[in-house]
């Protein structure tokens, strides 16, 4: 059955041939730097030579045969990490490659840094090392079963025993169980786990405790310690391969110093005392955690366009005449119109999370020199973007497998996958409806500041030109809750606002570290993607402009047009710029996004793996479909 | 583990104490009588009491298992409408109350309409009680790898051989292979395959064939038949109960009779005849199949709504101060102004379904009248609410989940599923973009012909009152598929137009037939709904409506604002609006959308049942994690 040609003819070469830029130029571009396409590239064909990284049958396992694979595919990785040595970018690039969500992202992505960020210099050092070597899995225990967005609700309890000198960790009630923490269902052995804080008879709100959680010698659960997977999820494959866990503690006692005391302590005598570390500083981690997930949108969203993008330009559809040739789905105008601006969202969502990683470290300075300043301009920034680049991001893998029509359904598409293990994204992290309410009231706050003489800063500035602006305040006045729903559309827009500006910035950013983006013709498609992501936003939300007087019907008419004619120059150099994001054909996992462009003997060849197709008479046969067919239901115990 | 409490508590009581309108006569308007109301109850509760019919597990089950636990329950059904002496109208419910895609839904839905549709009256005596009987099973073998929408480009061909009076059927390449056909894979043992007729050297297009694929002995496909199952589908559980199958011929002979040749024939000789029936008859048949997806639309529209409305009353987040009380998650204006719109939308799509099935009547009796004067409207009409209502359910079901916050993300939920079983009607019996290019086409030809005196009709009137539409001409004249992306958006705005008039048409209509719609309140909230739908549309398409100068800037916020006070009238009733749909807890399938609200023991409980908790130590421990913890991955092989 084996149909895919090994001749490796190029389907897609005379795509290739068309493009107007210089595709390793603009590789360049989108990683960043020389540096990192080559670093990229090698770990990217590390895990694609390498057999036990292998994927194209994840879909179709078992949940425990997919956990278990999840089990090896992560001591593997952990395995050739140390063997070659890999540093700590090579070794992240790595483990984004093998791509399947496991009980490692929460111990590096999490757990290691709530050490960091709230351990003492002590409890660090004791951790740590630990943490480093694996020779303690940790997890992060916040969410419960009845309290996620709302962290001081949370009802696990931590009260200080002074007879022994320990916490005890309970869970009062039902909702109060650990309810969806990666990494805990199965494979940690320690979990750093958030819990109200009484001592003295007075509860102190939310702190966080390490806590272990299984025996470091036969991983059976420790006493009073009830531990389980909260079962499947969204999608085949997909987050099944993490073990998001359920814990309920009875009475667990923790020795003192496993509070995380960086911030605040308990003393010996169950005093509840602050250290002198502001509590701003946890903000960075906060930062980091919102910056990367803008970064993992725009790599989610390249992904999912490269396959469109590709099926589109190889998949024929009607034609000029009945019984003529077909026309390239790429060349209609509504596919277009669909399809070029997520291209161009892939593309802004890339620069963002650039400006986002600088932010980030300018933040983290101006914390450590205990300047709080830009503080709630930077939070704007960060949940703003989070929850715009998030829910773009899974609207537009879901539209692109619409794109690629009845084939986009099947796993073999890659695209389901895709969609399912990204849409939680949009929840976790701070859900992008509570987010953009933060920005909101952080917005109407900056507004209502305009006449006190405050001007506001970075990203906002822009307000203080808008004199206007202040007529808000009398929308203001009808109640911030009751006009939610407005508010939420306006930070939208504000953070739209932002993407635009930045998109525009990351390509003045190249240009201006480089004195001119190099390679032939690169330039020229930045400005033009860039100009699709502003005149495509300006069309989705025609209303809030013309209601608002920004633009007259007329303008937004004109804008229209321009779009068509900037999708007739995107149109040549689209396969080409999805090429520049350089994914492998095993990273990408999909039938219909191969490089070479090969699709049908591949959809035909996958198709021939699912385990339905072992006999061809199916199992259940003589059952269930013969005694039917042969009238004898009726003797048949079914 | 067993934490649902026995004791029966409405958690959901108070909800429903506070709805201003008898629940029971809002059920009869729904169903459409009190006849509808108790045969759709009996069915549901026939199904939900009879363990056969369990889909708690569903999603955890292997693919091969989870086709004969498929196969399993299509039989248990059938034998059940036999012992029964189900009626048609019965056996219908039942199957939809079964809840799992299978073979039946294709050998009833498309193989049985074929042969009626298409077959002669000889043809349907020979073929049609074997089908009633389930002595031959069928499907409808239309699509091919290579072709979709565009039927004319089928490739497979049926070529004729006058010296032995048989159709050579045979798929020349690999993208002739039909792919795709529900029941193909591994159950059917007949189909109908479409194939370009040669006959005396001469290409007639695509003609339907009755074509035997497997042995009525032992099932083995029979020779020249090669037959399997495409592969692993989005989601899990879902539609992979469907075995989509993929099938090759090489040669296969069948008797020239096995043509459906009421429409036209090929005789002894190879001639190739018309008959004196008129090719329109055939539309009767899409009508039919488009409005019972229209009618799907509504169902599986509202069973997310109510899950979502019901969980949304239970859940609660934040409150007025740190550490009070917490508020009910649908007390919040930003959940109501995003999940009300979807409730009436559940409301809309169920009246418009009603009028579709009249329309559907209507045409048909037209039809046979050889009137075909509105087939060009009712063409447009369904191919339109087809693509709108199906587009506007797959994403209110996902935005439905997304409502329900991470618990949504959850198979226990029911909504993964929901949604990946749902979403496929986009693509499926007309891709949606293509359906709306087909109403724009006659929507530009309508206005066109509006100069010549030609009046519009039926849905279409309205057109005839808008002079100024005529200056649409000049737009149309750069090049109709220049503009196919703002031609779609006219056609879309079209449909909705026409969903609006029949949601106000579908409320009259109840009254028109019952003097008055009865029961205290039903009226009012059914009213209330529809004003809600209406100024919803409007919100969304503000832009347009701003653009074409349809209203005012002015009149857009005053809808804005009256919409809000319409969610404030909803909100004491949508529990009890959600009641009325009448569903069992088996047909939800949601621990969050449970009749007594009692979710999260519900939650707790299901998780539990999830493969990877049978042991509290998972597989792989020994290989992968233990030698992780000890540092002796490098001794281990993985």
């Amino acid at each position: 059955m084996a149909m895919v040609d090994a001749t490796e003819v190029d389907h897609l070469a005379a795509e290739r041939a068309a493009a107007q830029f210089d595709v390793e130029e603009m590789k360049v571009a989108w990683a960043g730097s020389r540096h990192a396409v080559e670093i990229a590239d090698r770990m990217a064909r590390l895990v694609a030579s390498d057999p036990v990284f292998r994927k194209d049958t994840r879909t179709m396992l078992s949940r425990k045969d997919l956990f278990k694979d999840t089990l090896r595919k992560a001591a593997h990785a952990w395995k050739r990490i140390v063997e070659l040595r890999l540093t700590e970018e090579e070794a992240n690039l790595l483990r984004l490659y093998v791509d399947q969500p496991g009980y490692v992202d929460l111990h590096w992505g999490m757990f290691v840094p709530a050490i960091k960020g709230q351990g003492t210099e002590e409890q660090q050092q004791k951790w740590l090392p630990l943490a480093y070597k694996f020779q303690i899995i940790g997890c992060y225990a916040q969410t419960e079963l009845g309290h996620g967005s709302n962290v001081q609700g949370l009802e696990t309890t931590a009260m200080f025993d002074p007879k022994t000198d320990e916490f005890v960790i309970h869970s009062p009630t039902l909702t109060s169980s650990k309810w969806w923490p990666g990494g805990l269902g199965k494979a940690s052995t320690h979990a750093v786990v958030y819990a109200r804080l009484i001592t003295e008879g007075k509860d102190y709100g939310i702190h966080g405790f390490i806590v272990q959680l299984r025996s470091l010698e036969d991983h059976s659960p420790l006493p009073g310690v009830t531990l389980g997977d909260i079962g499947g999820k969204f999608g085949s494959g997909a987050y099944n391969s993490m073990d998001n866990g359920v814990l309920r503690f009875d009475h667990v006692r923790i020795p003192r110093d496993q509070m995380l005391m960086r911030l605040s302590q308990v003393t010996r005598e169950g005093k509840y005392v602050h250290s002198n570390v502001p509590k701003q500083l946890l903000y960075g981690t906060m930062v980091f955690v919102r910056q990367s997930i803008v970064a993992d949108a725009s790599k989610a969203l390249s992904r999912a366009v490269c396959i469109a993008v590709r099926y589109s330009a190889i998949r024929k559809q009607f034609g000029a005449q009945v019984g003529g040739p077909e026309t390239q789905v790429l060349n209609y105008k509504t596919q277009q119109s669909r399809l070029f601006p997520l291209l161009a969202s892939a593309y802004a969502f890339r620069f963002v999370g650039d400006w986002l990683k600088w932010l980030y470290t300018d933040v983290t300075q101006k914390l450590e020199a205990k300047d709080f300043s830009t503080l709630q301009e930077v939070h704007a920034c960060t949940a703003g973007l989070k929850a715009v680049t998030t829910s773009a991001t899974s609207d537009a893998i879901e539209e692109c497998r619409k794109l690629c029509g009845g084939h986009g359904y099947l796993n073999s598409s890659g695209l389901p996958e895709l969609f399912t293990v990204y849409v939680p994204a949009c929840t976790y992290e701070g859900d992008n409806v509570v987010l953009l309410l933060q920005v909101a009231k952080i917005l109407m706050k900056t507004v209502s500041q305009l006449t006190s003489g405050k001007p506001p800063v970075g990203t906002m500035a822009y307000m203080g030109n808008a004199q206007h602006l202040m007529q808000c305040r009398c929308a203001v006045s009808t109640g911030f809750f009751e006009r939610s729903p407005d508010v939420v559309e306006a930070a939208v827009a504000h953070i739209q606002l932002l993407l635009l500006l930045m998109c525009t910035y990351g390509v003045r950013f190249i240009e201006k570290l480089q004195q001119d983006i190099p390679g032939h013709g690169v330039k020229e498609q930045l400005q033009n993607l860039c100009n699709v992501y502003a005149l495509y936003l300006l069309h989705k939300h025609l209303g809030d402009f013309l209601v608002t007087g920004c633009i007259t019907p007329k303008q937004g008419a004109l804008a229209s047009e321009q779009l068509g004619k900037l999708y007739a120059q995107v149109r040549p150099n689209a396969v080409a710029l999805v090429d520049a994001f350089n994914y492998t054909d095993h990273y990408l996992g999909s039938a219909l996004g191969r490089y070479d462009g090969n699709v049908y003997p591949a959809l035909y060849e996958e198709a021939w793996k699912d385990p339905l197709n072992e006999t061809v008479v199916p199992e259940g046969y003589h059952e269930y479909l013969r005694p039917l067919l042969k009238q004898q239901l009726k003797l048949s115990r079914l």
